[in-house]
């Protein structure tokens, strides 16, 4: 069975086709600039890169063009359409309607129509990738993902604000969480490893990106996350500022005269370790920044460790304890300097953590700490293409 | 020596003279309404409640009447005003400038001016009220006791947002806490009550009253507070919502048609333990609706107790373990059933709850946890006016 993964965005796509017998991605490809003038499609496959300049004025015809480069005779990965078995779709905003994947039919696609409130920028395109899928490939079914779902599981008194309470009723402000595909992924990851079931362990998940969120995963569940309404909130990221006091934000407009949506404009595009080391938001470049001495590349790294630690302190407390730990995501795979500030002085947890283990490690599955750890430190590389593959075969398999 | 202390707000007055041989209050009074319509002065005293019932348009003139119910040849408790050594002021906001108390000079009052901005309900009534002191009470020394400077040890990871570098350079938007006079005071209590020194020291400090605030002190300074640029941050209060994804802010305002300053006034006036029980934000109604099954009622304690219980272990992590959790405030002090579902769990902290001491304890300085927890809770009555007056004669004995 090969699975067509779809990830579609306002003005690109990223998608994948996965041979759910070995869980292999035959073909990865992105599309960018969809509606734009220079729209460009790249696909690896066959160890190459095939590369498609051509205008794309709408998501249909870029589906379209994804689905000619699967089959190029000489590109392609596949021979006939009828090769793909389904497709999965991420969808980032499923609300407070699903708690797991759902084969895409008329309700859902009414629950997701609803939910463009709550995922404005996402949702709409989501809904423009199925309808061209469907007029291509009709009769291929067709699965949503949510960003949302895994997080369903938490208890009221984690996904409920202190605010008057119409605002949940009339408004569905309430706390959702987001990459809930890849916490969910890495924490099954991360028992498989244990040896054990996700039913007897405590995780705590850190994906650690430019948007990073963490969450805390009990007996299988996700019981907190650190996104919230929308993923402002939580950890400090690339060039969003995390929690605050809600107060800084009446301030910047009534005091810094800003109007509501530049507020939220800087609030997630100019704030997080840009906003505070003025060098950017990748990783690489703050910590090159940070060894060569910029005092506000340090202070930058320095917040985003101690929110980190914070949140692990206060999920273990969510949890009554915890038995792992692991990072995951871009910074969380690839970043042994950053887990090994966010995991100083955790061993009043029973953490500790192996700094030979994890010198130099990077992308690759495996135990940071020591021993003895009665806390194990994990480091699982995600992969939400697969885990959308694999329920999309779970889904489709059963009917 | 007797020391007045002065909590001077914007239509009201608190005041008590306390004997620094005994630290005994032998005053304790309130003035209502200044400026208003119907102003009234009661003081406790000598066992009996004296009550002024005059038209006090200033705070010159509410001072002149509690100086004249002090030294009351019926009602008061001093011969002379000669008898007050010095006066105590509580200051909401002393910016950054301050980290202890100080002796008042035009300095002094230049920084209470200028912190103006940050606390503009509070600092100007401050002012009048030194103000009023000195013009009555003329040569007498005048200290301000800041209720941000116990929190000015707090290192920058902790004291800064993850927003553009200049809003804290060029507006000093950053984190200051509060409460700082009660963390302090109880740190310090509970440390004399385990019989070590602060410095020797991890300890959790939780103030829970109708505002909340909690605090990390380790080696007897802060390093940690919930409250942030404002009160509104951090736990969840009577009304306050304290932290909350940032952006829900900014939809109040472009979505639910309000302006900055309703949904200033929403966030800190109707929301909190009362906007989600629509009880109120009295504990007691709460927890009386809560036992009659009254769900909301339910939920709001839960989240309450939720939010601290996170807070202690997000400061457990950033101290790398803690010694000492203790309970202070109206709440704090007065609430076993919170204690216990805050507490409930910690276990894996080493914090072992003994719900046999807790049980109805209320007002007094004790001991919660079990014989062999090997993190201590305590109960630790609070008392800011006696920080306030201990903090005068220090500095005043030393000119």
């Amino acid at each position: 069975m090969k699975v067509l993964v779809v990830n579609c965005g306002s003005s690109s796509l990223k998608y994948q086709l996965i041979d759910m017998v070995t869980e292999e991605a035959l073909a990865v490809g992105l599309v960018e600039r969809i509606g734009i003038q220079g729209s460009v499609l790249i696909q690896k496959a066959n160890n190459e890169k095939y590369k498609i300049e051509e205008e794309m004025p709408n998501h249909k015809i870029a589906i379209e063009l994804v689905l000619k480069a699967l089959v190029d005779s000489e590109h392609g990965v596949i021979k006939d359409l009828s090769e793909i078995s389904a497709s999965g779709h991420r969808i980032v905003s499923g609300g407070e309607k699903y708690a797991d994947s759902v084969l895409i039919n008329e309700d859902v696609m009414r629950v997701i129509e609803d939910c463009v409130k709550l995922a404005p920028l996402h949702n709409p395109a989501h809904i423009l990738g199925i309808n061209a899928c469907e007029e291509l490939m009709p009769g291929t079914p067709m699965v949503a993902v949510f960003d949302t779902a895994f997080h369903q599981t938490m208890p009221e008194e984690a996904y409920m604000y202190a605010l008057p309470y119409e605002f949940y009723e009339e408004h569905k402000i309430r706390r959702y969480g987001a990459h809930g595909t890849s916490h969910k992924f890495v924490a099954k990851e991360a028992a498989t490893f244990l040896g054990k079931d996700m039913s007897e362990l405590k995780i705590i998940t850190c994906h650690l990106g430019n948007g990073a969120s963490i969450s805390a995963v009990k007996n299988g569940k996700c019981i907190d996350t650190s996104m919230g309404f929308t993923p402002l909130a939580g950890l400090v990221m690339g060039t969003r500022c995390g929690d605050i006091d809600p107060a800084i934000v009446t301030f910047m407009i009534t005091e810094l005269g800003m109007t509501a949506s530049e507020a939220n404009e800087t609030l997630n595009k100019k704030s997080g370790v840009l906003g505070i080391s003025g060098v950017g938001s990748d990783f690489r470049d703050l910590e090159a920044a940070a060894n060569e001495g910029n005092k506000r590349a340090i202070l930058a790294l320095d917040m985003f460790h101690y929110r980190v630690k914070k949140y692990i302190g206060s999920y273990a407390a969510a949890m009554g304890g915890v038995d792992c730990i692991l990072f995951t995501g871009g910074i969380g795979e690839n970043g042994p300097e950053t887990r090994e500030s966010i995991c100083a002085d955790l061993a009043y947890l029973g953490a500790e953590f192996n700094t030979d283990t994890n010198k130099g490690l990077r992308g690759k599955l495996a135990d940071i700490s020591t021993e003895n750890s009665k806390v194990k430190i994990l480091v699982v590389p995600t992969n939400e293409e697969l885990m959308i593959a694999r329920d999309t075969k779970e889904i489709v398999s059963a009917l």
